[in-house]
């Protein structure tokens, strides 16, 4: 295999016209962090601009009722497809932790139970959120050891289910693994038990297919700022299955969930549908950056994305077997496509200096300590070739021993 | 008084340089909304442009460490001697329910009470969280009749104030009529009771000096996106004594609030300050609004714009006197400008197709239903000559009879 390889798989891409719809002022950088902060779309950045100049600047106030009222729901149902739910099930609100804190604590008032089983794997700030609804609850965590490249499975799970655990709430893709949960049957098995399910799509809304309804899921939080590039901290999303919204009850029952926000009701009446889940105002600028990055990975299909995706990830794991794994690295996710989400994670003893020499060569992955690097391939705009280069400057930073050059550990650094 | 008489009242204004610093497309337009969403800083948009442009597209996830991680503390610091708080004691966070939220939560918890008194002047979005948080504590609200124009006082609280009390929770400035209730009164009576006092300062940050540290205030929530003109929907603020911020369990410990976020630890340590209180992702874009309106409002100075802001609403009234009393209209605001904050309301029973009418006419006030009409002015951007040409028109719409054209309710109308 050689980089005219790489090029011609680039020549063959049928996204690659994809990487013209971001604004990408530095061609040169490798950027293989898109699943923790992606790049800015070019339409983002104009609606943006817009909104700025435009809606809030001459519309002022109005632009709430002509523009802005409407979105958090119009660009849930243009969410909805990319992660295999319905119009009315998929709402942009708040942050990831807020929303899961909404829907598990609703979740565990309608189903009458205390505990929520999880697994360690999951994302911490989950853990923290969930520990605190279930205490809140009067019950507690129930967490699973997943295995550390695996990611969670049934087998793990269902020992710590019976009558008292009514959610169980996982990563569908492992931020730290990048492996890719069994969301059907770990969702069948969890009511099997009588709890719902609750996934975070953090990692995979906007890279691998997710089948809420088919899988019949009955809740769902993400994030919209990774492999949907809404920009840094955009509003997140919530997802709850048509049947069961009359019967959950949001804690914090704000003003944007009311029925008729604007009779300004003293009495809190919940709106018919999704919307019954939001809180306060939402912030239109962020907001109008999840919209447009939302909006170009509906418009590539998120079959197209996930083929590129897979084909992406095995290629860097075949560059990995070619030039990393004789230099102390250990490949921590799944070689089984199937198993796998976007991004693929190693493991090194000098993981830190080794991330920051090659960021100051202009390959940019993310640490996670204490010695994992994550490497996240983001179909939309990272090429073939770039995955060669980087994994040549990753060879070069560990054989040079260039990277002895930098602080062995994060303390101290800013 | 004549027009030249608000002529030279603006050649007078000491702040009226501070016009110059909005980004303003329609000079032709009488903007009195400001309490509902203020006009765009030129420096916020250059700031939201620069993050779009810069941070985001070029410093890409690396921004995180460089520019971002700190602005939810830093940005509170800005805004702390705007309402009368410390360093260390206000934090950009969330939106203004979902702060309500944890803060009344966290007040109970630490009281080991259960109910929550308020007043029904107070904002409804406040009535319907406060609601649900004194349900989930086993308790209920206790809610006390102001008068409508005056806002609620001691009198009409002390009464429903008892050992089961844990908050009292008051809008500073009432939604509808501007009332400016007495926070040093009402906080010390809340305090001789037992209860934390937890205002909502969303209609006087930025336009009336808040006494948070003075009054021995212990818990505040507000908006940033009326007077402090950080934008649609942008980030709200939280503040929290310091003495008190140890003592207080966020209900939703998200990694934002973590001692060290980047460590990935599966148990939460809350961090030592203010930061505690923080859950999910801030919105940076939003947030760089808030940066840039919170900046102008701390140059200018509260005292100058609270000076200009009496002058102001004074000002209207004397011109409500002159040209609208005689025509339906009631006045809907304290008299007393020690008792009104920065907008006065005026009710009528055509309040609707007026409001309509006015807007037709390049003169935004806010409808409130059923028959209020608020009229918002900005210190920083409301010109004496634009409240007299506004109340003219607002005669005019009234004395010609042009609102009968309009609609006579907003139903149906979006």
């Amino acid at each position: 295999m050689t980089r005219d390889d790489a090029l011609a798989t680039d020549n063959a891409d049928l996204l690659s016209e994809y990487r013209d719809h971001f604004h990408i002022p530095d061609a040169d950088v490798i950027y293989l962090d898109g699943n923790s902060l992606g790049r800015p779309t070019l339409e983002g950045v104009e609606r943006i601009e817009n909104t700025l100049h435009e809606e809030w600047g001459r519309g002022l106030v109005r632009s709430w009722r002509r523009e802005w009222i409407g979105l958090p729901e119009q660009i849930g149902d243009l969410l909805a497809p990319i992660i295999g739910a319905s119009p009315g099930e998929v709402l942009i609100a708040d942050q990831t932790s807020v929303n899961l804190f909404k829907l598990a604590s609703a979740a565990l008032a309608a189903t009458g139970r205390t505990d929520i089983v999880l697994d360690d794997s999951n994302f911490p700030s989950d853990l923290y959120v969930l520990d605190a609804v279930a205490r809140a609850a009067g019950g507690h965590l129930r967490i699973a050891s997943a295995d550390r490249t695996a990611g969670p499975t049934v087998d793990d799970l269902d020992p710590l289910l019976d009558e008292h655990v009514g959610v169980v709430s996982l990563s569908h893709v492992g931020f730290k693994t990048g492996a890719l949960a069994d969301m059907h049957e770990i969702t069948a098995t969890a009511h099997n038990a009588g709890a719902l399910a609750l996934w975070d799509l953090s990692h995979s809304a906007g890279v691998v297919p997710v089948d809420l309804n088919a899988y019949n899921v009955d809740l769902a939080v993400g994030c919209t700022y990774k492999y949907l590039n809404g920009g840094p901290g955009a509003p997140a999303f919530l997802y709850v299955r048509w049947d069961l919204q009359e019967h959950l009850a949001t804690p914090i029952p704000g003003w944007f969930g009311h029925a008729d926000m604007f009779a300004f009701d003293p009495t809190y009446s919940p709106a018919p549908g999704i919307r019954r889940f939001a809180a306060g105002t939402p912030p239109i600028l962020s907001l109008r950056g999840a919209q447009a990055g939302i909006s170009l990975s509906a418009e590539a299909g998120i079959e197209a994305i996930r083929t590129k995706s897979v084909q992406l990830t095995e290629f860097l794991i075949a560059r990995y077997d070619a030039r990393l794994a004789g230099l102390g690295f250990a490949l921590g996710s799944p070689r089984n496509p199937d198993r796998r989400g976007g991004h693929v994670s190693v493991h090194h003893p000098h993981a830190y200096p080794i991330a920051q020499a090659l960021i100051d060569r202009n390959v940019i992955p993310d640490f996670r300590a204490p010695d994992t690097i994550r490497l996240g391939l983001a179909p939309l705009y990272t090429a073939f070739t770039e995955v060669w280069d980087a994994v040549e400057v990753f060879a070069d930073v560990v054989e040079s021993g260039a990277y002895r050059d930098y602080p062995a550990t994060p303390e101290g650094v800013t």
